[in-house]
């Protein structure tokens, strides 16, 4: 069993005029829910959003939630630092997996995580986004297609990120531009997947290599058998021999 | 269900006054299996020997083999070329996971998989082996303790292998050593892991830690859901637009 | 000083009707050789090229020269076998370094070097590339725009390297191809760089973006104060205590 | 030319009955400089300590600093978040190389660039210290030999850091611990060195082998022809074709 909380940010959804609330009634986190279900039995998955007290992500739901999914864009800024932090620490040392997607990039905890500015270019267009394997080995390409495609928003390199531990997946744009779109990180005691699909405007995460990705990436993000390493003061083992 | 084969060259055991015969009345090859066997019921062992037709490894055994795992040492040179092309093309091509182990680093395979000479130090003396996990979140540290101890040969850095992809161990030796003692490497459609400990002279495939550290190996290069990549001439897929 | 030799199979510039023929008629070692020489006066160039006796790579050639660069492409199975295990020994065990233009992915020294077949997805089309930096702080890097274009034909992924040690470049094509173009490994005690660009009828080692990825691959290649690893037998250090 | 500052918070040196301020009369950033200028007449090399206005990091110094080394130990939370913050926005944002030393580790500076907490174990003890290049071809090794050793301080795996970019020393100490001790990371446009020894009591900065890597490492982190990358929104170049 895996206990995965998808977390968004759930304001363009309400956007008077915003094409996301008609593409998503549930919400985004509605639907990337619903993706996981249908994915794995083995998943149990709820959701949290940003109006929630704590944002939804208070230390009791955080200490029984195996892999966190993360979705914000229009107000990163308004997520408060010390739930940032609570975060952090439930991936750094709890081994929590965290796996954030699209406009996350620019969330306070992918920055922290990351240590760079996480900048990017984009464009709001009529693109289309080609998404293709590049470590097909990887457990996060598991039955993906070698490429498949999405009406997208366009994300550009450079992408101020560190080199992915295991970079599977690289996209191209009409418009001419290139993006690492499935970066893995092993960070502290979890694991970080970052996909870029996923614009508020566009029904993404209804298309089925989408969903197949994110849970793969769930999967992959949950952490099993994780053994805390101890630090501090360490007595010499020469005894021993 | 993922079919392992373990492969081993079965020469030292037949040696006369070989400690090897005495330590591994099953060959070193039935010692690993058993490990697997306890490890996973999941696990579908079967084991082959250089003196075996085609040294046990036909096309028809190599295509119903998931994960091969490789013991050799003194008979590395007794390995048919053909063999080591087929082993190398299931790996590659196919997506045949490969664990090597200790001694195997000369073998053909895994010099033809790496691309370097794969030489190192070594001492055949009283050493104590402490191999360390320095990335506790990957799948095949789980369970692992943070460190463990083995009466072992050393063998030592400069390891000349390309940086692995991930490393997840990192050995210490009584005489003054280090070495990389657990490496990831994708190659190709497949997967291989290194793991350094293992001399015949010692009755390493008996413990525990290392028999967890195998089985943790062989699930991780066990690939599911594969989709092979398309190679050669490709259509321009501007017309989709 | 650093020493360059520049080798290329010299056959597309001697085919009739092609275009080869008109846009190098130094040979694409000649205009690749004056693009570094343009680089720095601190490179001293010269070239070789398949016909000559052991192809231009003697012993008493290899033993002088700091970086090989190497363009290959209808003729790879002429390249003897005893030659490409001199130059890769010149690689691994003496820190040559190796810059591996376009169709010499195919070429034997590098699937000797890489461990993989190095295949790809390609199209001889109207294609125009568009060369992206990813790692804007690698020496290969430096000076480099945040990305360039080139008409050239296309190479697409899955492209079946070992994920690089350094991802420096990706490159995007009109067709819906994206291509991990410029790739840093370290093998044995030397440097190997590959850079896509260069298809024989295209004028592309004229482009002068592609000349400074070049010389600066060739800087990055070359060894600089190369201490050789000992291999073998090793006495313990403990007695020093 | 290469521009170098060097910080130390200057605290243990002023310690009564510490024997750091006899082992360094000059400060530990005084013995650092001296071996920076010993190293390259190319170094242009100054310090700045704690106490300092702005902790003689103002945004006037870091404009004019190619390279900036790190020694800190008990005063890092004294060290302002400003000055930290303005720091990183050097590394990630201009460029500026950063070599970490030692209690480093644990500075504001390097926890914030590498996301985790940098924990690890440790030991006062009488440890030897050796060590091992593992990465010989990389410029950080030029001239160091395969080993060597120092009396110093214990610092053991688990280190709590992402995967080095590049992986190029690993040290064992006599107690029984590993230690990832040369440590190379792209960061933003920047480069970021870890280096673990430089214990404040011993008399680690007058070694030959220490100032040497301090040195390679400075010059490997001095960026030379970046292209700053830009973001942000980004026109379609489609037109172009």
């Amino acid at each position: 069993m895996t206990r995965v909380v998808v977390w968004n940010e759930y304001k363009h959804e309400h956007e008077p005029n915003h094409p996301a609330g008609k593409i998503y009634p549930k919400g985004i986190h509605g639907a990337i829910a619903d993706g996981l279900k249908e994915y794995s039995k083995d998943f149990v998955v709820s959701t949290a959003t940003l109006d929630e007290p704590e944002h939804g992500l208070s230390e009791a739901v955080l200490s029984q939630t195996d892999v966190l999914v993360w979705w914000g864009h229009m107000a990163h800024d308004k997520v408060q630092d010390d739930v940032v932090a609570r975060v952090k620490k439930h991936v750094v040392e709890r081994g929590m997996g965290l796996v954030v997607l699209h406009s996350g990039h620019f969330s306070k905890i992918f920055k922290a995580l990351m240590g760079t500015t996480c900048d990017l270019k984009w464009r709001e267009s009529d693109d289309i986004e080609r998404v293709w394997v590049v470590e097909p080995s990887h457990p996060i390409a598991a039955n993906v297609p070698s490429h498949f495609e999405l009406p997208e928003e366009m994300y550009g390199e450079r992408f101020d990120i560190p080199a992915p531990d295991n970079l599977v997946m690289i996209s191209w744009f009409t418009g001419g531009e290139v993006f690492r779109s499935g970066c893995c990180y092993h960070r502290g005691n979890g694991k970080v997947f970052y996909f870029r699909p996923g614009h508020e405007s566009y029904p993404t995460y209804f298309d089925k290599n989408v969903r197949l990705v994110i849970g793969n990436g769930v999967r992959w993000a949950a952490n099993d058998g994780l053994v805390r390493p101890v630090y501090g003061n360490h007595k010499s083992l020469e005894a021993k021999k």
